[in-house]
């Protein structure tokens, strides 16, 4: 069997420019990277802005297992498929980091015959984006520590600075450090942390900025520290916006590539799904939507999660009508969730399946709560028997949901067809009725009570001290009006990854609380989140090489 | 006045393919980044690799003062005043960083209508080479402390690591720090310290690199750490080089820009001109022999420092002939020189020029132990009095040099005619025998004694102890057959700033000595190097912006 990166490069790519001739752009309106990416100008969006948009499908998925779902190439796949049935349609997509390439992952851009390419360049630097949110990210914290030497005229306290650097790398020992040791003239000497910077605040902000204006005040907004009254300090008191919107000013322009079938891909953006929102960028979503008539995205993690903020905090910020949902499961997935071992999801077990689906029921009854029509298809796997198939087949049609099987990890396009008629029933035959799920003029518990309570199914929420302390300090300041951004373990609905399926009667505990001012949400986080991974004990990076006529390989 | 970014966003630059088309360089070679910039295939080089070298021209300046050379602002104003004349010409210079821009210079790609193009592209993320090198770099740190965390396999002495972090930024508070804190998990504690990223040894490596594996094989030798036995710890142990060499592959092509009068200008690579070369890539240079007749290309800091790393290091590895020099002095730099303080360099003095013009004299002397011949050029001030111009011009001429004002700045290629004219003929009339200053087979100390002596003047050198140990150290693991890189302030002759003009019977001290075995030099440091720099009180970085359309103002 062919590994992603030789699918990937035998494929026929097309010129960009004919990529994007598919949606009508001109040569002018781009700035091409090579034969293969491009940036999307300025000047296209004042172009279109004004008309009408296409529809937008959201990919989602149940919880994740290690049995794989593969919400991307599903995405991926279904975007092929509205391009085989000549319509006009995009995926959009977030961008790979290079930490989970170098570490476990070795890369990601959907896998088999449902991939988005080039598909190493995608996996490494790109267009550079991830580079100037780093850069943007570490001249903010520069700039921070240099007034804390000069003189210190905010009266920053420095135990209680917040704003970290970071790194595109997973790298342990920068989680927690020491910096400014050495002579006097080496600066003040504090505790610091690194992150990896898909989790920087500035890449959740350029993901949600309308433009240049709208970055730059989001970027106004950033809170790096408290003074020694415990008032905010912002980068804007630091002066240093029009130097970052400098360093993101291209990065800001919306990246296009195309699948292995030369369907137009937007991949821009990618904040963490866990402490950020973990959808590609608002900029290109609305690109996309001004330019194709179906728009297929995606959200990290599983819709409990992703789902969730990609409604709750992008649609709500950029006015964004979502007009249907696929969620994504697959056989093996479900019985993982109903307590088969990884080893034995090969083979049938209508028992398990049985008692795992309740985890896609919980998910189809969410989306419902956002009044958007749901598509649920099962990622086909060889294992999988007929009497399974059958079995989530009924399930779905009995709650009220369009079924598809899915086969493009094998057949690309072709294999999404079945999928893509039945989202182009649903939203002819099934309004969208798009509502968030709370008013963020809630107090910030009763927006995370809400959340717990209707989409993980809570029986409770329970707030560490620390917690509660800080949401006062949140609300006195002014911050309590915004959504939450949750961070959860991905693996179950709720905050024990162990317990699958459906939980009931369960509470989650909320730890810490702080807000993003730029992005515009408050974090809410449940157990431990890790932003800086590590390496494991074989780093993928080892099996990475380039051979000597330039031809990469290892990435997979 | 217009500032630099005014005269540069008012540029009628070309397309960058009629720029490459001007030295026969077809679209298909070209990897185009937006409509001005480009990379170079590697095909283009492997078909022209074999063809003649044009003429290559070292610019070169007498020890820099704050009064302000203007060897990039020559540079460039050369090769554009070679394009008036009709000739097929090229420049190959150095890519900024960002450390400096957003620290005290605020941009750097030459002055005036002397400048290359577009200078806010330049400045900021350009094709992302420096953050190629920076992941590259910050990759093979973090494989290095997963490694002793996962078990220290090759028994690293983490107390004799000498791999350090990197960040293109001004940031002090990275210089000394200490990683690893917290937990178990978040790896094992110990000193570290970030460098700007144009002084890692990836930078130097790249910008020696003939091809991908070459590159990969210096990458290999690069020594991380000592073991508990003393020997080597490489980057090919940790089994880092594929993945590093992945994330180089395209910062190695060359890039290509333009002037503002549509010279093709090369800018690839910036190491640091102290404890490296300081030179522009081999690659852009060979390429552009290949490509153009006249080439003009130039080297960090004065004479001493710059010219002779780029003839002992640079020429020597990548076996390059010279055929002129063109040495860059002004009036006012030469009365700063003499003893004139900067606030009355506007003043005729020449009794100040007499005594200051004893370091052109040494330089001029220095370029003929090189045998190359040499021009020299006084970039033309306001303040400059006839009476002043002429004395230099009739000691250039007794020294046997031609002389030629250059009057770039203000006038663009125009204002290089003369100087250009005064290369022609040079090279004409002047044959070149260039041969590096010492063979390489001499010991560390006797290298280290010739370019003492020879170039810089010195009666004697010292050591200190550690570095007569480091010497001892290197040589017996048989890192002493290569070239010095000599790191010493660029301010004088000497090793302490304050002498100016031609100081002698003085004695150098050089108190630490490394191996750089992927560059494939030896480092030996006089003074103190700083390897990152700090923010001032008031950051460049404050007054950048972008406006709401996209225009970057605040460059200078």
């Amino acid at each position: 069997m062919k590994s992603d990166i030789e699918i990937a490069q035998e494929a026929k790519m097309i010129h960009i420019r004919d990529v994007a001739k598919q949606l009508g752009i001109s040569e002018d309106d781009l700035e091409m990277y090579g034969k293969y990416k491009t940036k999307l100008t300025d000047e296209l969006w004042e172009e279109v802005k004004d008309r009408e948009d296409g529809k937008l499908i959201l990919v989602t998925a149940i919880n994740p297992t290690p049995a794989g779902e593969g919400k991307t190439t599903t995405s991926v796949g279904l975007g092929e498929a509205f391009g085989r049935m000549g319509k006009k349609a995009a995926i959009a997509l977030r961008e790979p980091s290079l930490g989970p390439c170098f570490g476990i992952k070795g890369g990601a851009a959907g896998g088999g015959y449902a991939q988005v390419v080039p598909m190493e360049e995608l996996n490494l630097h790109f267009t550079g984006d991830f580079h100037a949110i780093t850069s943007a990210n570490n001249l903010l914290a520069a700039m921070l520590d240099n007034h804390i030497k000069q003189g210190n005229a905010l009266q920053i306290d420095t135990n209680q600075i917040v704003w970290k650097r970071c790194m595109d790398m997973n790298d342990r020992v920068l989680r927690n450090i020491v910096v400014g040791l050495g002579r006097p003239v080496d600066g003040v000497v504090r505790e610091d942390h690194f992150i990896i910077s898909v989790a920087s605040e500035i890449m959740a902000i350029l993901c949600l900025a309308e433009n240049i204006k709208d970055l730059k005040e989001r970027l106004s907004k950033i809170i790096v520290a408290y003074n020694y009254e415990g008032m905010p300090v912002t980068a804007g008191q630091l002066n240093a916006v029009g130097a970052m919107a400098a360093l993101l000013k291209d990065a800001l322009k919306p990246n296009m590539v195309q699948t292995l079938e030369n369907t137009p891909a937007f991949v821009h953006g990618g904040p963490f799904a866990n402490i950020a929102h973990g959808c590609n960028s608002v900029r290109a979503t609305k690109t996309a939507l001004k330019l194709a008539d179906y728009v297929v995205t995606e959200a990290g993690f599983g819709a409990d999660l992703g789902a969730e903020k990609f409604f709750d905090i992008k649609c709500r910020m950029a006015d964004l009508k979502p007009d249907a949902v696929v969620l994504v499961a697959t056989v093996r997935a479900l019985k993982y969730n109903g307590g088969v071992a990884k080893d034995d999801l090969g083979t049938e077990n209508l028992d398990a399946l049985k008692k795992g689906i309740a985890n896609l029921e919980k998910h189809i009854e969410n989306v419902a709560k956002f009044n958007v029509p749901c598509v649920v298809t099962l990622n086909r796997f060889v294992t999988d028997t007929d009497a399974e198939l059958s079995f989530v087949k009924e399930f779905c049609e009995e709650h009220g949901c369009e079924f598809a099987l899915s086969e493009v990890w094998e057949k690309g396009g072709e294999g999404g067809i079945e999928l893509a008629n039945k989202v182009l029933k649903t939203i002819e035959e099934k309004e969208s009725h798009f509502a968030p799920l709370y008013d963020v003029n809630l107090s910030i518990c009763e927006k995370i009570e809400t959340i717990a309570r209707e989409i993980y199914g809570a029986a409770k929420v329970n707030y560490a001290p620390a917690a509660r302390q800080a949401i006062d300090r949140l609300e006195k300041l002014g911050y309590g009006n915004t959504p939450i951004c949750m961070a959860k373990n991905q693996y179950s609905l709720s905050d024990d990854p162990k317990k699958l399926g459906r939980p009931e009667h369960f509470e989650i505990t909320i730890r810490e609380v702080y807000v993003n001012a730029g992005a515009g949400f408050v974090v809410a986080i449940t157990g431990t989140v890790m932003t800086m991974p590590g390496l494991p004990l074989h780093p993928a990076a080892e099996r990475i090489d380039v051979t000597d006529d330039g031809v990469i390989v290892g990435l997979s």
